[in-house]
């Protein structure tokens, strides 16, 4: 079971770009992007202080790389050629080296994704225009404007993707119980989930982005009124009778992801978590009803936010309605009442309104949603109602 | 039991910037990057589409981050005041709210860590000297540079790192066996040194970069003939007689790291697997002695390249020798012969020669190591000799 962007899918992109390239009058394309490696090979690297990127000349791929790459890359294959350099720092700095391969191609106008290699871990290095006697033309947003509007193949990985965050997160509840802590029943979630996706799938599953732990689910601290923090970095907490959690589940398929989030409540719950979880759960429905093609980003959004006027809860919204998700967690456009771009069948968002009353607790469940030609399809399909997320104590 | 940064450590972090501020003839510096927001107040704050950063005048830090993390910033505390924007992409551009911020401080000239913040997950935004009438400086460097020579504080924080990384890897080598998967040891490993690290210190523990699983050890898919591939992005490999394993193992300790890999055997070694190892062990050996003040990065890495030259060995060569460690798993400067910065007491090196045989196995061990003023310290204390680090099968 091969769940990966086929070889027809890699040579479809790479048609795309070339195209692209035509139209811009752009002889070769350099990119340091994940994505953009990722979009016209499948490849995945390791972006360190040692730079990685990819030479397209809309007829050849060349992988640049360190030597300690160079047999791994061999190994994935993807690519017609490798570029190679010693290590980074190196006598000649990789990005000279690079330079050079592109001169003596006869390049006359190179497109780049970045001007030079973004680094990180200490790398510095030079721009390519500086060292590049030709045209160099930044082109930042180049793949992921394409990638915006899935293909079928992405979202089958992305609904496979949304099986195994299905699959953890229905652990995550099933292990879910006063005096257990968050990391033990995270981590016995996630290793199960990801063990039942391994054996279904393939003992030598591979996954660009890597896949010992292909399926995940948590809670990143958002547990009692950590949950009233959106981006907790978590502590390890341990559960008790009363709290509200929120949680998030995915899985890496292919190196497309997911994302399911739920409000669990350990417990009977309080009227004022009862009051909560109903609004939180209505204003996803009045965002998913709003959802459909030619539907403005921001309409959804600004529905939701009357929702919220309507029922005087605009204090506790801290955050827009949702993001495009897939290759990244967070993609652009984004269910924001800024964000004018259009709702296009194929691509796949986010709906995650939420409540947080500080002190007391956040409410948020996040479901990936399919934009169709009909309107929408929700790709999670975890139960979403009060009575089917209450922990039982006891 | 606090492992974090003391509030007198981040004063006398603030007062190192204020005085290089002083000296560049600088008002006010705003930092993006999470190292520098770090180093000045402790935070750490995921970065997003939703830009973050923080701004300093030399007497006052702000912390500028969106509507969501308003209440997490205040519960963590470590900043006299907080710019908040609503969302991203906004009515206003957040980077426009924190130009006016920054205009109404009367700041002829800012000092910046990148210009803009450098966004990722779909983010788009302007240059902040596109949007500000004044001169910005880039300084990217800055903070990096200052925290190579690590403090005391900093060290004792690597010191704990190592301790951690130990226990999960002295579980990581007990729990492989043959017939054991990749994900089966490591998550046990990891999760039993979490729970041991999280129970010694508190079970409140907080620590800047989260800490669900503070300590951490694994294989990274380094099994068998994939251990001859550095950065293999790992699939799901099963334990078996005759195999070399590459591990690596750390641990979060108030945002520090240190790394700890081995190479272990499954059963009895063959020649080839012994003299290989030996070689290795030895290639440390060599690196280790040449550590010292004054003793250039480049020096360490020709001698161990020496090394392998007289031992007829380069073509398993794939790396250099080393890295500098603390706050990111690898740091400038770097143990290579081309890098001619002069070791300092203070500084934390990996020391980590390794022997790649294609198609065969690989041989790595990764210590933590101290510079100090008489020589050296190594930091992580796991045996390094091959008996000790032969996996028994029967």
């Amino acid at each position: 079971m091969k769940l990966q962007l086929s070889q027809d899918e890699l040579e479809k992109n790479r048609k795309t770009i070339r195209k692209k390239m035509q139209q811009d009058e752009i002889d070769a394309l350099c990119l340091f992007s994940s994505r953009g490696i990722f979009y016209l090979t499948g490849l995945y690297l390791i972006q360190t202080e040692r730079p990685v990127g990819l030479l397209y000349d809309g007829v050849n791929t060349a992988a640049f790389v360190p030597a300690l790459e160079v047999e791994h890359v061999k190994e994935l294959g993807g690519v017609d050629e490798i570029i190679s350099y010693k290590e980074y720092p190196g006598e000649k700095h990789p990005m000279k080296i690079l330079a050079e391969k592109i001169e003596n191609r006869e390049v006359r106008r190179l497109g780049v994704d970045s001007d030079g290699y973004p680094g990180g871990y200490g790398y510095e290095g030079p721009a390519l225009s500086d060292i590049l006697d030709l045209d160099v033309e930044e082109l930042p947003k180049l793949i992921e404007n394409i990638m915006r509007v899935k293909s079928d193949e992405e979202i089958q990985l992305i609904k496979e993707s949304c099986r195994w965050g299905n699959l953890a997160h229905r652990y995550l509840q099933d292990y879910t119980k006063p005096g257990k802590t968050e990391n033990e029943i995270s981590t016995r979630a996630s290793l199960d989930a990801s063990r039942a996706m391994l054996k279904t799938v393939s003992d030598d599953y591979y996954s660009p982005k890597g896949a010992t732990m292909p399926a995940s689910a948590g809670f990143r601290g958002q547990i009692g009124k950590g949950s009233a923090i959106p981006h907790a970095l978590t502590s390890n907490k341990t559960i008790k009778e009363g709290q509200v959690l929120v949680t998030g589940a995915s899985a890496n398929v292919g190196g497309y992801v997911s994302e399911l989030e739920r409000t669990m409540i350990v417990g009977e719950p309080w009227d004022k978590q009862v009051e909560f979880f109903r609004y939180m759960v209505k204003a996803g429905e009045v965002a998913l009803d709003a959802i459909e093609p030619g539907v403005s980003f921001a309409d959804v959004d600004k529905k939701v936010r009357d929702f919220y006027r309507e029922k005087d809860l605009m204090d506790y919204w801290r955050h827009h309605t949702g993001h495009s998700i897939g290759f990244d967690g967070h993609e652009a456009p984004y269910l924001d009442r800024n964000d004018d771009r259009e709702l296009k069948p194929g691509m796949v968002v986010t709906v995650e309104p939420g409540l947080y009353v500080p002190e007391f607790a956040g409410f948020r469940h996040s479901d990936t949603v399919l934009v169709t030609k009909e309107g929408s399809e929700m790709l999670t399909y975890y139960p979403r109602d009060l009575e089917s997320l209450i922990i039982p104590v006891s």
